[in-house]
């Protein structure tokens, strides 16, 4: 990973920039890869004094502004011309780097990468795409972005980028394709989901049809396919009823003696548990369909997190997500202009 | 409880017309209403026979035909005239019952639900709702039923249907109502709802605004309004993810000696805490918006499930949903033609 360089906006998680420099400096340490750490040159050179980092590829590139939470997506890219996300993904489309990590707002992310580096010519609207644990591994959600209102079109897209992502990064040979609905019979359905249906049955794709919402966590699925309003829905959900379970599973276990001791003597089995549905092992959410890698990470991330996040971005780069993409787009876009959109997008 | 009168679909569910007969039994025998068991009179004659009825009006009433699940909602209603769900509501229509519980073919109970007793007028679209167990208690989600493709006026209704649910059943003085988003802020949301929301700012009720996938189960909403896709996709997404965390908890509880023992100690515990969100309890799902009650059960409804079903129906006639509904219509809705359309309403 020697000539891998990342661009890490060092400015944008909840505990910027320490948590962000010492996941540069483990992932560095771990993979070898170059690391460009953006932002305020003080505060990240402070926090990288606390480190070793002989040896290590890590360099800062100062970017004076910073994109809050409350900034809203295009008001950050336009008016923070010099904000640690904008500069990042100005890195990438210099060549200065090859892809970028934040932990900032997830919005002024996506629109950043799409102003600055441009989408990949065949793609209308990128996607943010979630990792999710389920029963027998692990499948992808896209698009859990800002996409709320989506035409037919849109979701196809979406359903190839996931297509491609899981086969290049988590080696599915045919990942199966499916689009989220309200049950899996054909006669189901939405205005959506039924014209964006009967798009994805004609491309060369494993695509299994309708699948519902229980599918998510079943294993059954590789790549579930929805707008970004439903996607946010079956992440927030999750999340919400994960912690309800634990918290009323919690009070039921300390209410009563012997459970008490029961689970005294059983919380190797929780955190083993715990740490099979930690989004800190998976990283991030890929940010497809930009003309550069994108890895976006919760604001709360920790180090472990962002040390994944890094390695992730960097395994995007090598095994070539976005390449990959352009050709696929070539090979399954049902658009009568596809080979000429794709020759332009070759050109990046 | 004497005068009123429930109408039960006994060939709905999986276990039909077992769990029916007994589940009725069960009701008549706790609270003393009067149970008119609608189907295949032979089936549900000798199933009767296994039971002690000594005292309770149960009555049997003759339908010949069967709506499956295979059905479509409204080839069910128009080709099978004589179905015990259809039949259920003609007792409804003809005064002879006030109220239908049927764990058969939900999209056909619905559809004839309203082909039968007609809408409430002013209600374009009738609603499934369902309740939810959370932190603090229960919240109700509606639809979860067939509106796909809603308008911004149904979800208005649905948010004034929830509203008048939450009160009378549930007995909250100003339920809170929210609508579901993907984040709380004004500038979230797609185009249904944004306009929905403008349409519920408008109205008398305690509207919070957007909430959002996690509000659900945090306890922080009484009433969470959504089109019936979405609707579906946070049912189902539910009930796989807790699927899903039971699974993956055994097996990590089942793999360790010490926490095995641990589990078992702690097992009374994992029983409350299966209670607490165990759908038994609730019965079933209200169908709101019709000129009649109907609680529409789970396909695989328990003889709990059942029994509380037909105590929340009977609790719904008793409580005046319908006519509350049809008042608060009057009060609330900012439909310039709502006095007249609450006139013929009320004629019902």
């Amino acid at each position: 990973m020697k000539s891998i360089v990342i661009a890490v906006d060092a400015m944008g998680g909840d505990n910027a920039p320490a948590v962000e420099v010492e996941g540069a400096v483990a992932a560095a340490r771990k993979w070898g890869m170059a690391i460009v750490l953006v932002g305020d040159k003080v505060r990240i050179g402070q926090a990288l004094a606390n480190h070793d980092v002989t040896g290590l590829d890590i360099r800062i590139h100062h970017a004076s502004e910073i994109v809050t939470m409350d900034d809203s997506a295009s008001d950050a890219v336009r008016k923070k011309k010099d904000s640690s996300i904008r500069v990042s993904f100005d890195l990438v489309k210099q060549g200065q780097a090859q892809a970028v990590v934040s932990a900032g707002n997830s919005g002024a992310t996506m629109a950043a990468g799409m102003f600055v580096t441009k989408r990949i010519n065949g793609i209308e609207r990128p996607a943010i795409a979630t990792i999710v644990p389920n029963l027998k591994g692990q499948s992808l959600v896209l698009d859990v972005g800002g996409n709320v209102d989506c035409k037919p079109v849109h979701l196809e897209h979406f359903a190839i980028m996931g297509h491609v992502y899981v086969r290049q990064i988590m080696g599915k040979a045919k990942p199966r394709v499916g689009l989220l609905s309200n049950g899996s019979e054909e006669k189901k359905g939405n205005e959506l989901t039924r014209e964006t249906h009967r798009l994805l049955k004609q491309l060369d794709l494993n695509y299994i049809g309708y699948v519902e919402g229980r599918d998510v966590y079943s294993g059954d699925v590789d790549v579930v396919v929805c707008d970004g309003f439903v996607g946010n829905v079956v992440l927030k959900v999750s999340e919400g009823l994960a912690e309800a379970i634990g918290t009323m599973l919690r009070q039921e276990l300390k209410s009563r003696f012997w459970a008490r001791i029961g689970y005294l003597l059983s919380r190797p089995a929780f955190q083993a548990f715990k740490k099979k549905i930690d989004y800190a092992e998976y990283g991030g959410a890929p940010l497809l369909g930009i003309r550069g890698t994108g890895i976006i990470c919760h604001g709360g991330s920790n180090v472990k997190a962002m040390t994944n996040a890094i390695g992730q971005a960097a395994d995007s780069v090598q095994k070539a997500v976005n390449d990959t993409l352009v050709e696929q787009l070539h090979e399954l876009s049902n658009q009568p202009d596809a080979a000429a959109v794709v020759a332009v997008a070759g050109t990046k």
